[in-house]
């Protein structure tokens, strides 16, 4: 999300209102300088008819592609009869379909006893309300979480975010949460947890009880980084074994990003606290989820709340996805096909340059480049040639694939084919 | 938002997946245990076929009511044409249009000269990118916020937040921020600003220097208090003269809700910041803004940002929104007539009973009862009888009405029948 | 103790090793630049043999006197015979000696069912000591301090301190405390507690909920601000029906300074914590105490500790000052009567000039200039004629007047003598 | 300083007003329960006329003995002359001779071009002092301390402290500072510094940008963990090619302990800023000192200040101390010597036993046992044989041992032979 490739001059290419009124905080549509018009499965096309794959997905918010003809036939049949828009917490029909659904399709196959909250809209509302929690059930204020995290931008979520570009915005000193280095942060040579579980453990170490660890499985933004399944595993163990709340923040890696629904099913773990946003609703509409145990739902009525708790259109295209992609096992299988069929290509490209090397789990794959300033110019050379793929990583050194799950392997091809030659363009 | 009535028995009629599944954090669902289905204008229909008039819409995001038609159509049409519908900060068509006709109808014919930041699409969001700018500019961590103020829940925006019960969910103590009395808070007999600016002027104060102010001109959650005119006006000079920024929060009383487009338009002031969410997408759909003078500017690119900024059916409906119902002065002016209306029957209500008054400004009026309970009473009456309204202010005693501005005088009245009966029955 | 007055240029009369040695911290010594070197009772002589009358007292740390022979006496003794000096809180039999001494003398009479801790040898200590235990009691985290308040450098006393340029020295933002107005803050205008009262009973007035109120009955620092007896009545009552705990900062003011040994004595309140230090050893000798009600001590054992908790020839000094002068009420009443005596005088002195006011409460007493820089060089011209007496208040605007208790009245009369020349002089 | 040995039943052997009078914080008189009353040297003689050998030295602040002759003999020849006892910061005779000595004899021999500053008289203070200005000079907020580091028990202080129970008295969430692992916390199995550089040079690793590291050079409260010469060295330089303060925490190590004046020297290392307090006195006296590069003396006057700044007594027994034992190198020498010796007797001791250990630097030795709660048997058992030691690290299971410098060689082996006993006793 940080860090569509930088190209300055042909923003100038855009209307004038983005300059003059728009916020200097924009960023994509200064790497993407076109204005986007249609959009359909894995292509969009601008005002000016040029087409682009999209192996961006809106960050991970498509999963199922753009406008999803399914989803939409049945969100424009929503919309038509005048049935309910917005309902912040009452009780509507979509939002009854919706939890019935949630619960039948994942909830109870996974055997995961959760409750789930309508935290609002975002991501960043969903890991707020689940830091709430942790701290309200637990009684602590402190929070753990990894280098090269990201969360989200509110206050809470941010003080759990490891960019500095960010963290520098809050304006106030970030608290109450200390990193702890996520899997293979030393490459290998320091033996996992060495550092947590000794400080945790030793009474004098100064480390403020922690109330929850946050972790994502795979780090997106910070530079697809995998979390590998024994990690994984071995920090559920140690948050259970000292009582501390487990957290997988799956607002990027769930919804099928990985394969499973849950990007923590490949490790078998269950945390205490799941975050859920981005490809929930399957259509881009704005919607998040926060789910817990049952046990740690002490919530009092209102206690959190928002606005667009009820987006009902979102409820629609979300369980309509669930009833289409969800009910067998298929579509997972899929994506570990297709995410093998990436990989494949991403390791070959790899392999024919110095200082690349692909990474990734199911269909979040990436290519590192050693000589960081190389992915950027790689993403704009792709995006000249049709294709939209982003950098992440703290020094924007990966090249980041999320292209939507339901890509046909033409188009995966297709896009592939796009990146080897400018990857090959660039480090000619 | 607080505060539908607890009708708890009731609740057992709605299906069983709201108890089993949902949070115990749900709360509208409790006062108004029945499943919604269909909604027009301000009507809304549960799945028995049961009618409510809706003089709650959506605590203030359903401004033109629900389904508006004209929206409606320019809504089905984008979809329908597969235009792109999740962006980011790309720049789209409906962006753009969006953008232009906001500067054209909104910002030029009002003469500010506002940068418009798309924060993510909640109330919350535009508040915490407030707070975050304000601290960056003046490198001051402080914020002034008034007593029984309502920013939202997310942990910057939750620390400039009266309720004591909401702030108590953070589970962290809320520093950064010290409440100074609202308008009125002394029943008129303090000098206005007394404390405030003696302590700011006092170099022995101990309070720390503020970055900014935020302030709602009318407090909605917090009991629909009234700001005067002239103490806003003095508000905005004090900080002005010491080098403060103000912030309004116009997420609930902006979008047309006292009158005006801006709800402080009526004191001739121009804030610093501002923020917008509830209805300024027209339809229900998640979106908000944070404007700022230009000067103020200094965000870096990707320095906040979030995954349903361009969420750009929201963009549609509203460009829909301002064509329709701000070209003119029209419907400011309408606003200003029917809320007068409103306002008669609230005096006729509260001069007919002791111990109730009414108070409001355009379309936001309320009745408050000095036995609070009897407020939740009132509302229990009302919707057993068809009506949706709810209570607000710290002890849940006042009875708000945020009805669509568009609704008939007609439906206004056969509200405030059902309002005045329900009174009648309460405190009889 | 901020405000020596600032004399710069005789400043370079100091030893080289004061400017090339010690940090530009340094302060009094800038505004009463000569090396001091003798002193007895309420006289210091400086190296070049020139007397001062001390109406300073070491910032109230001397309230018997400089080199008070009975102390002295009883200290030299002890260090001759090489009685233990440094011991922590391992018993001695100079600590058994104070200990009993003072529950007999101080607390017994007075009905104060006290534990004493040692807390460290400063105020900024005892007041450290203060905070967590009311936090550690209460479990909550928020304190009430005062416009203008004085409680100390560290951390903790320091979030509790009004002064802006102090806290500015913290470096971080000074949290967790809010500023309420001290009596007569509005000149009398508003009523007492009108604010905070309010806000504490408000469940949405945003103020989290306090541990503690810490409160001066004199602000010493703050400029002789003496709070009525009816005001701290009324402080009492309100912590005590609302369940705060009352902590009185009696650090500079305690030891007989306004009379009794306590200086809340006077408004007959027992509050929950009180902190004693400056004269608490007579000889200005560091040291400090803890006290409060015996319910209050959940301390566990060494929970806070300290280097110099055991500074043994100030236990031995601090014994022989009760022993000499608490053990009748005689001490109070002469104090109270040479206090008369200099107000009489200054009101004499403020009766003859435009804009001076006297103030204080027993032998804290002020002269307050509506021209604040006239304080400073009233000062300034009273140390050339061979009297210390310092500024305080938040614009320096108060010549502050705390002389020995133990000072004649021909001494008194005497240093008031050049006080009122110096006056005369400065507005003339 | 946490952990006398706790003989509960004996402390009913105290007078009655230790229980009835003095709070439930007192400690070491718990574990050694008698009254002492005179002391000589390395000897302590309680009031039945009971000899100890004090291998505690008022944990670290009497490393010259108890009323060392010619220390006393300048302090009663100052006391009984009637010289000023307490002057703020106002100048003094003895305050001259201080600074002039510590800068001709301490300061100039090594190079050292700091400020001096008086920041009230206990180590915390000086602490405090410290953060204050690495805070103001860099305006960062953020601290890096180390797991099981301890510097004091003031808010700023106790910050950086790693002891839970110590940090769960503040009553607040302690924040701003971050632990890093301690020279061989991994038992030399990690690279040094590997985590830290890494979060520290990673800019999405979460660490906020801190703006100095404190350290103890050996952590006496820690257990007496000796940091490598070479590892002082890294953390010097990781903090200068990152411009970041490195702080030298010297109150317990400091004034000769280990060998040198300060203990860092071994290392030829110059911190940005020092405290030093304990034994700076000679005799026990509070006072304290904070030492900073003179580019960092960017205090405003009076921005840090304290009542006891201006403890005269301590300036005279410091100079002379300094003048007595640091003119030459042979002090240096003979505690290298004598640290020699201990450490030869301690080996032999450790190699008599399973599972204990020898450890230290200088004259701060110790014994480490695998089973903890042996240290404080042998502690209990060696105060009844007429020997007093400690136990400090996070589980008390390190005996420690310190030793006034000043002792005979024939006194240490007495205690030696008790601590022998001590320990043959208690494991067999």
């Amino acid at each position: 999300m940080t860090s569509a490739p930088i190209l300055s001059p042909s923003e100038t290419d855009l209307p004038e209102v983005y300059q003059s009124v728009e916020s200097e905080v924009r960023s994509y549509c200064r790497g993407w300088p076109t204005v986007m018009d249609h959009a359909q499965g894995s292509h969009i096309t601008d005002v000016d008819g040029r087409q682009y794959l999209d192996f961006f997905a809106g960050a991970g918010a498509l999963n199922y592609g753009h406008n999803n003809p399914v989803l939409k036939s049945a969100l424009i049949d929503y919309l038509t009869n005048d049935r309910i828009v917005h309902s912040l917490d009452i009780a509507t029909a979509a939002k009854t379909d919706f939890l019935t659904t949630f619960e039948e399709l994942i909830l109870k196959p996974r055997g995961l006893d959760y409750k789930v909250q309508f935290p609002g809209p975002t991501g960043a509302n969903a890991v707020e309300a689940a830091l709430k929690l942790a701290r309200k059930v637990t009684g602590r204020e402190s929070i753990i979480n990894f280098t090269n995290a990201f969360h989200g931008m509110t206050l809470g979520a941010l003080s759990v975010t490891g960019n500095s570009m960010k963290r520098a915005g809050a304006g106030i000193p970030l608290v109450h949460a200390t990193p702890m280095p996520y899997d293979n942060y030393f490459d290998g040579v320091t033996e996992d947890f060495h550092w947590f579980e000794r400080v945790l453990d030793d009474s004098g170490g100064g480390l403020n009880r922690p109330a929850a660890v946050i972790v994502e499985t795979v780090q997106g933004e910070g530079g697809v980084n995998v979390a590998r399944v024994e990690w994984l595993q071995a920090l559920a163990a140690l948050c259970r074994t000292r009582d501390i709340l487990l957290i997988v923040d799956d607002v990027q890696m769930g919804c099928g990003r990985t394969g499973p629904f849950f990007s923590f099913e490949v490790a078998g773990i269950k945390p205490d606290i799941v975050t859920l946003s981005k490809s929930i609703s399957g259509y881009g509409l704005p919607m998040a989820l926060t789910l817990f145990r049952s046990e740690l739902d002490v919530w009092a009525p209102g206690e959190h709340n928002g606005t667009f708790r009820g987006h009902n259109p979102a409820f629609v295209t979300a369980t309509k996805a669930l009833e289409t992609y969800w009910r067998t096992d298929e579509f997972n299988k899929e994506t570990m096909s297709k995410g093998e069929f990436v990989r494949t290509r991403l390791d070959s490209i790899a392999g024919s340059h110095e200082g690349v090397s692909a990474r990734g789990r199911g269909m979040v794959q990436a290519l590192k480049f050693e000589d960081a300033p190389a992915a950027n110019a790689v993403c704009g050379v792709a995006f000249e040639r049709g294709l939209l793929a982003e950098t992440s990583g703290p020094s924007d050194e990966v090249v980041k694939l999320l292209p939507p799950l339901t890509t046909s392997n033409a188009d995966l091809d297709a896009g592939l084919d796009i990146l080897a030659e400018a990857v090959a363009a660039t480090l000619a």
